[in-house]
């Protein structure tokens, strides 16, 4: 197996999805061990860093990549497992952000009112215990939090010639911050140019679906990852296996629309993998989806369709990708 | 304990919540034994039964109720607690209706493209396997899927004279449609009239997180449960807890104001178990909460906020209202 | 002509748009001479009368009716055609009522950030130019500006034994807020119930589109108009005909489904007009509809869709009623 | 006045915002006159013609330019003036396209019902009487309708190192679609990125407001406009000043946000013209705001916040800006 370490140097920083030369190319089939700065670069560190002075705008949440992976072409399948993610750091950090969030106004969702106040929040990690530690600012609540790792962001160059922001999930991915993209699920993207051109980065220590105030528990990560190809068959939306779900990610405005793109998505699924038409699948997928959110506060917001595999007739998705990637990351140091 | 059995005949279904006058007394403390007719009025019995022939709008979802609770006033809190939900038949049906549901246009996602076609789905009840049986209509696939009985709608008459269609959610609770309204939940309501004029009805037999088609696994249902009151106290929007979670139901067009609205009751919920400030409740929340659609088919959707019991500090909520009543209902034959 | 003149006490508001008993029976054909209170019950009459002391939820709103229409059963249409609206106060007033308005968080789009201020303006009216004084707080700026009478609330009582808030707007109209609804309009309106308990209020002395702090230039106003039914008919949405246009109103959440709403009635009145199928009716909307917004900021959402007559072959709507209402309000004096 | 003169050849249009090299240096003052190929590169030319043959996606709405304006920084506010927009064609097309417009479901409004009908309207060019005229296709209706030449799409690079297809509306412009959009209109767009690299197209004959079915009468144009440049004072969102009138242009989803954002921006300029404060501004927008809808169709949703300037005091907006480029303008021949 060829196995690609990279960790990048600021310079080497990618801050949008397409747009970005490839910072190195990878053949389907490799391990990647990579590195991922927050998405505050590293700057919150400390309750006493607030957004509006530590961050420069718009260089928030860098991205490690692009990948080339060769011989993928537009249509083909992205796949790519994660098998570990580490925190790279002791200590993390959350905070609000002005006219940022999901409980504030924003730029579009425009009000009168005055921003929230800044805060921020340093969360410091207990590796024995594997936990994190939330401390309040108003009062002496302090709270342990069990560790539960996953990366905000994870996509491909878009289509139509397109660059978005790192801030941004659709189709390709992207800052889809779902708590689904975690160690062990295999993440399928449609590759929409040549190369894929794919990049993974914000990684979080944990956080709850919805994101709600627009930052996780933030840190660096150690991302441990194999990175393989189907020829064909891009998904119209990213799709999630695990062990035991299927899912599939919509991202858009309003919020029933990034549902409903999950929704149709997996009913395509369904027929894909059962034969069912679109209105059978339409009437299974209503009693059995789990429908949690992913985030209601980036440029679009992310809602997950998920189906626990134990309800389903065994079926083979992409060729098995999924169970070949986790029998290959078990023989993985 | 007072007992209060009732099963209304055809006639005394109410369609409204609010508007209609109370069917029964009952008394804090007591312990209702109620039969709910299913959504459809169990006019759908054959998968030759279509909703556009065998239902008479907008006779749908009748609803057991409404209850006038002695002493309850405007401002106080109602708690009701599921003891039990058992299947009433032996089979339940679920239906695609013209221009209803999350994934077809409707009366105001208003499209101009033709109503999907209507199917029934008829689910035979398993009992000694607890389970359903999906069968598909243009292949042979068959799927049995475990029972998990709820109640679609839960709620008490509205405030400022209003009376809505059992089709509706909204702060005064109604038509939810979330799978956490089970056996073990004790929801509590706002009470915003005189005797609270609480009513229950849509039983699923298991329903899908969003309720994608519009109709679940549709039952007649047996539903034990313990009434009581708290003065005062009213939260702004309905709240279930159940032995492992917190959970508050928001109810708004477009969703993401319905995640919105849970949103911020949770914070408020934080405030009152823990002190918490509201920015350092926003930030717990953003890390732990869970974020389960309920549906995105009514005239308004809903969107469930719930955060586990295990992540948080020991707390009593509601004078310890759930406990009491949990430990109520094992005494309860 | 039979010519009703009603002026109610405060006892004799109404609230609710249904669930309210009639006021005055009244035979199509006939001519109403009523007096509306404005939307603040007439309790902001100074700049220091700020809503949060002044008003009395949820006493806001006040309507004049509901009128029994004689002869009028479900699927019939109302039509009501405005003479004169005259504003029946010298002064007028608005304001900024805490999470309530279209650039504030509000109960469900629900924020953190604290309430704007509130703030009442009182406009003195000017008989003699015709025209309302806006004064500004915080600077010396002061602007005249033409009256423009209209009424914010017109409606009938909904289907399905629902009875709405006076400010919710939805298909049986009710608080759209449009600056359509002016003197020479003819407002047609599905009847839901027998008698089809229509009412009236909100006066404004003038409005913009979209209403965006909430409250307009709010004053009393006397009402002249002329009622009369049509057998069948029943229009989806409330339609408006003036001399010069033709409009639907839609009213949902989010925005965008009031704008489709208002846009597929529209196509549908091509239907009817012009015999136009679906497709055709919406390729000639799309290339000359007028699209002003009414309100952002009540329960629902409202859309005008307007078509200038003057682009349209002749045709005769609703068997000419408007142009028969014109004629009989040319000879009222 | 230094003249450019530039058609593009088909290997010149650019398709995105952003990402793409400058066709042309410009320096402010200076006058272009210019060609623009239409929304359907020209390939809709008979009702036979239809969209999922004749168009290849994503290479649709070319674009004329983008042009480097000399001495341009972000931060910046670009002024274009449109002197004249004439029809280049002697047709114009529109269609339906399968899963694009306001009433069909899309890629994210994503349903199970099966594509609308595609039809491809052709419309002829009267030049004597100004006027194209609309065929029916399922009836034998015509109707003439008056020329009203306007632009789609007038935009900026985007900011953050995006580049974002000629389809979608924000910030920088783009495809908002607005009939504002004419002779006469002067455009105030901030400058992202060094050089503003604005591009124009997608003429329009005439258009309603909302573009309900995702096209307008599509047709080539001959472009004349006069570019300058104000140092610092960017604009939130597009604006648009007429002899008449004062607009922002506010673009997201859903469809309240779009309308918050033009609100929002219109408040700020009146902050900015007459010192209002805002709620003062919140209070006068209220009683004088108008808001058409651009479009309901594109990326983002755009709608219009327009304010009549014989409403307002007098006020110079822009250092006179306008009205110095229609001095200008009188002077072109």
């Amino acid at each position: 197996m060829e196995v690609v370490e990279f960790s990048p140097t600021p310079e080497q920083y990618a801050w949008t999805f397409g747009g970005v030369a490839p910072i190195r190319h990878v053949r389907p089939g490799s391990l990647l061990r990579l590195w991922t700065e927050d998405a505050f670069c590293g700057n919150l560190r400390d309750i006493t860093d607030l957004p509006s002075r530590a961050l420069t705008m718009p260089f928030v949440n860098p991205q490690t990549g692009p990948f080339y992976v060769d011989g993928s072409e537009p249509g083909d399948t992205l796949a790519l497992h994660f098998v570990d993610l580490t925190p790279a750091r002791d200590w993390a950090a959350s905070a609000t952000i002005p006219f940022f969030g999901g409980l504030t106004g924003t730029d579009r969702t425009a009000m009168l009112q005055p921003a929230l106040d800044e805060r921020t929040w340093i969360y410091h990690v207990n590796s024995a215990r594997n936990s994190v530690e939330f401390v309040a600012h108003a009062s002496d609540f302090r709270l342990e939090l069990p560790m539960s790792p996953m990366l905000g962001t994870v996509g491909t160059a878009p289509a139509a010639g397109e660059a978005r922001s790192s801030l941004v999930p659709d189709t390709f991915g992207g800052n889809m911050d779902t708590p689904e993209m975690r160690a062990g699920a295999t993440c399928f993207l449609a590759v929409n140019v040549p190369g894929a051109l794919f990049s993974v980065g914000d990684g979080h220590y944990r956080q709850g679906e919805g994101e709600a105030c627009g930052t996780a528990v933030e840190g660096a990560m150690h991302v441990t990852m194999l990175v393989d190809l189907i020829k064909g068959g891009a998904p119209a939306w990213p799709r999630i296996e695990t062990d035991d779900h299927l899912a599939s990610v919509g991202s858009s405005r309003p919020l029933e629309d990034a549902w409903r793109a999950g929704q149709r998505d997996m009913i395509s699924w369904f027929g894909e993998l059962y034969g069912l038409d679109p209105l059978d699948g339409y009437q299974l997928l209503t009693q059995i989806s789990e429908a949690p959110l992913a985030n209601v506060v980036d440029a679009n917001y992310s809602s997950v369709t998920k189906v626990a595999k134990r309800l389903l007739p065994t079926a083979t998705a992409y060729q098995g990708m999924h169970q070949k990637m986790r029998q290959l990351a078990a023989t993985i140091g």
